[in-house]
């Protein structure tokens, strides 16, 4: 994969045979919205390679004027984007700790905080077990109305509490532009969730706070649109954003949604953002959650992001994929072995498979 | 279909050959939570049938608790829902236009408003050719920030004035919780499109008011999810909601998106909202646009949703599935041809394939 | 849409600022696979634009070598293909029926063969309703071993009954490359069903004869696919090919499964085919199969192919999707009138909106 | 997870207040299939339980019978079928390899045969590096007839000298079942092709050998799917099938396919079959299928499925996914250190979490 950060071009195809007073048509249209464009002819067809706004004429639909076949975009996505491809990943400071290489970074707690003596107790026992930041749903994006909705901002002091007793950072969902303030004034790290990915205008008022923001891929959602997502976010003036795979869904795998790790590579291939995972909602049943846990990091993620509840056949959300306490104490120290096995030096492995073994000298 | 509109019950089935210690214990958590409880044995193993707080003993995962097999929820929805199965569609006013039973409400108009005069041209085309209602984006939701954003609130009076020249009501997207207000003051209906449905937010604050609104289905969401997204309207106490399928993503399908025109026999089946069909984002493609109007009105919707733009290779966006005016006067009298063919007495058809040939007498 | 049928030429991106003796190598080695190239120089990078055997250099993933950005094909499928787009769909004779424009055809019969009896009644209750030709399972592909599998060999003399006493041609699965001797010996037309659309050798084996194929698309297949696997039986020496779509897995769809119809006018603008829809096997319950029935026509298919058994609920096999052949009696008037209303000069629609109305003297 | 492996059960939920004579004629019926039922009343509705020929009465749709509210069938899989899911996982002997715990099986080598030199030069290569298995396609299915179909039986003798020459034995697919036998004299494991998972035809005739069968799952098709098939193999016959995950379709993932490795604890939770992933197929891109393959050990694969190519950009297929030799000899030292740190005793890790760790004495 060499670099391809140069500026964008377009390529638009000529249908072939086109005659000239149609292609000047065509290039004049295309000048009128600031291209500066190459003919080139080779054998039946023209093509017109295109610099300038890009981005702009990307916006009207150019392969579905009359004359055209086709028209293909080159060069990098970097070139007018927040998101530079070219930069190893850039670690971003949550409370005290670092997300990204040299530091792997394990976010538990439960769904959704229920209330303070259980809340309480969870982070004390998984700040026992080694995780880097604790979270907690304080508002809750439920698909029925009529599904338990967080206690909202009777959770905030909670967590605050959560944070003095066991000095871990905290991550909480933000839902609503308007709760961007209250909760980005308590939290560490401002979550938004799969549902919320697509919420333009709550991406608009993160990208005017400097919170670092855990930005969940939508649920159907490609990587090109996370991508986008996160320059709502990075254009608007918030560097600090954190990607987050959590699964998609498909109509073939078990409980409809599958956990996609070729993701993970891929976002450390397209971004300097660190890229976390959840396979919690990756997996939908507590007893697949350590192997994909695991998984994520062998896949090299930057940390991962799991459910843990004390008595999860009572939690009042999400209950079915929260692991207890002791599950999520055992598998801390594997996640971590495997995390030192694959990135010893604390260097990203995602670019080169060679890098994955060292060399000789292990 | 028999009706299934009693209360909800569930069966919770238990692993075979549970103990007696292990059923007490679950049967007391579930009792804790207001379940009623009937207990049958059959063969090797015992049942649970739960009445009383149905809905809140969902959100508990029980299928995931130890010595629990399986769960099912039966009887209807309806019973604490605000949509009623029982009734047949109730039509809702918007603005002169009645949309349901009895009538056929076509809807046309821009993706997006782009300026006054190209906007009180494609209005008075479309007015011209049939449509019952103008439709024009104000607030664009675009996956790219660098996409064209809509005029926001520059583009109301041009809608205004739309309405006053044409006597159309005016349809509009609404993206934010804080412009609901605002637009609902101008707008005879608010769209809440496709990436906005789990934006539970913007769902309740629309509650509050009485204006219809247009309800798109995501495009990787369930008619359930759908359902439960209307509920977070009506149970708030709006009770103008109109439904519209517009497309769902699905790898194999050309553009990445299929029109689901088997979700109007069952949206019909499952509640009393009008249904309507966006045949533009449905297709992606202005040439197939007509065959799927077409296809949704012989499917039973209630109306279609149908881009127009006098130029649609200079749209500033969506121009692709943009039909010309001339286009759309063409397809207007079709539409309503196959309305009548299949609604010959404005019934509706979509419960019973026998109302379908009208009977004896063709 | 203009026609794009000149051979097709292949549009190889080098990498911005791709030195000489890496573009020469890359050069080379695309002669060494016999193609023609043009070079072009257009701001930082060169093309390639290739001529030649372009289907063999397409297996050579040249956009994964070392220095190319992207690959793009542009120009028609139709240069080397069977299928001809620049034509429109041609008829195709089965049994005393023909399929395609000026016709319009509905298969209709039970899932399975199960005895000789019932058969027989079904045959008589769809003749008698208008069908045209009749379709029963001798040979089922069942997702379980322990599924009932068909008759087999049994069910062949009972499908020549049904012939022999209705008039109507017999249309039955085939399965395995070994039977299609003794199938085509029987029946009018063979259906190569939705999980044998990638059996590759059961299509070489069908191209060996001349009897037409009902061949439906992969149940997650595209319709680029579809075409190919079409290829395959064309290429062979069988031109007797006609499409079916009936419907696609995806996970946001009720029962998983949803109708793809907008590729009803995209097979109809790309290859010369005739083109039928499966709403049973599209909708999965009867009670949506009359609507989208309906709508298949509405969207231009040549034909329906419907299930039918006279006592769905003790159907061996996909009772829950049968009409009764009450319900299918009902049925076939509409689509009928449907197909009169939307083609009534027995010429296709699918290519022009403008032809859906049919002019200005309506 | 508690153990369901007893009979199977069918719970028909009948609708609410269902009059005796309607409840009458549907036991009658059901019973006239085999069943045995206990009747249940539970507020306003009737249960059936039903024992007997689950299996029979399933394919019958019951729950579209009228008066049928619902059906679940409770109890495990296991009680009639072949697959065993109480039983840990079973070695499976191919060549002089077991697939299986307490070993970890990697099988390696070019997508196609295409010619000797090349053949034997990749396999001694892939030899040197550790692989266990070699393998090579002779026949392929290729989507387009157009395509390089694989050298056919001109590739036999190709492997079974790769096969001299290194010891290895070899993995080759077929894809008809008139060549079952004469690959089954040279190949020590046979590949069923995602493409061919339901190829009932095929999957039956394997059934009556004896040779181990690689069995991948259709790049749609559910896990209950894949178990289906295995069972075609298996209630057959033979007990010598392996499961493989290769990656799944979905719209939103990149390159469209997403690896599903949260099927890997689940398929080990449900069978005892043994478990490959090819995170080849899986990922697409050479670039990815490192860190796919690290992630597939991590969560508890038995093997892993990876082609290597020693000139991948000049493979006649799936050249963009083929890692170097030297790739490849760097990876796998990764993955057995992987499957050490996560398997240290050769136990099956999937069913408990508590295991993965090892307990308190790390």
């Amino acid at each position: 994969m060499e670099s391809t950060d140069s500026d964008p071009e377009m390529v638009v195809v000529l249908c072939s045979g086109l005659e000239a007073p149609s292609r000047r048509k065509i290039r004049e249209r295309l000048e009128s919205h600031g291209a500066i464009i190459s003919q080139i002819q080779a054998n039946s067809r023209y093509y017109f390679v295109l610099r300038g706004e890009i981005a702009a004429i990307e916006t009207l639909a150019v392969d579905s004027w009359p004359g055209v076949e086709k028209v293909v975009v080159v060069g990098g996505q970097s070139a007018h984007w927040a998101i530079d491809r070219s930069r190893p990943v850039q670690p971003i400071q949550v409370g005290s700790t670092l997300i990204g290489p040299g530091s792997f970074c394990i976010i538990a707690g439960p769904c959704a905080v229920e209330d303070e003596q259980r809340t309480l107790r969870i982070a004390a026992s998984v700040a026992a077990a080694g995780a880097d930041l604790f979270r907690g749903g304080a508002y809750k994006p439920r698909t029925s109305p009529y599904a338990f909705q967080g206690l909202g901002e009777l959770a905030l002091p909670i967590l605050e509490s959560a944070r003095e007793e066991t000095g871990l950072g905290i991550v909480t969902e933000v839902l609503d532009p308007r709760e961007v303030e209250s909760i980005s004034g308590i939290a560490d790290m401002l979550q938004v969730g799969s549902r919320n990915m697509h919420n333009y205008s709550l991406l608009k008022e993160l990208g005017q706070t400097s919170v670092p923001v855990l930005l969940k891929r939508g649920f159907a959602s490609t990587t090109d649109e996370l991508l986008l997502a996160a320059e709502y976010i990075l254009s608007a003036g918030n560097p600090n954003v954190i990607l987050c795979e959590r699964g998609i869904r498909c109509g073939a795998a078990s409980r409809k949604i599958v956990l996609d790790l070729g993701a993970v590579p891929e976002l450390h291939q397209r971004t300097h953002l660190p890229v976390l995972v959840d396979p919690s909602h990756g997996s939908g049943e507590a007893y697949r959650v350590g192997a994909l846990a695991r998984a994520a990091v062998a896949a090299g993620a930057d940390g991962v992001l799991i459910e843990v509840h004390d008595q999860p056949e009572a939690a009042l959300s999400d209950g079915r994929q929260a692991l207890t306490p002791e599950q999520f104490a055992e598998l801390v120290p594997v996640l971590r072995q495997i995390r030192a096995l694959t990135q010893p030096d604390g260097e990203l492995i995602s670019e080169e498979i060679v890098s994955v073994s060292g060399g000789e000298d292990r």
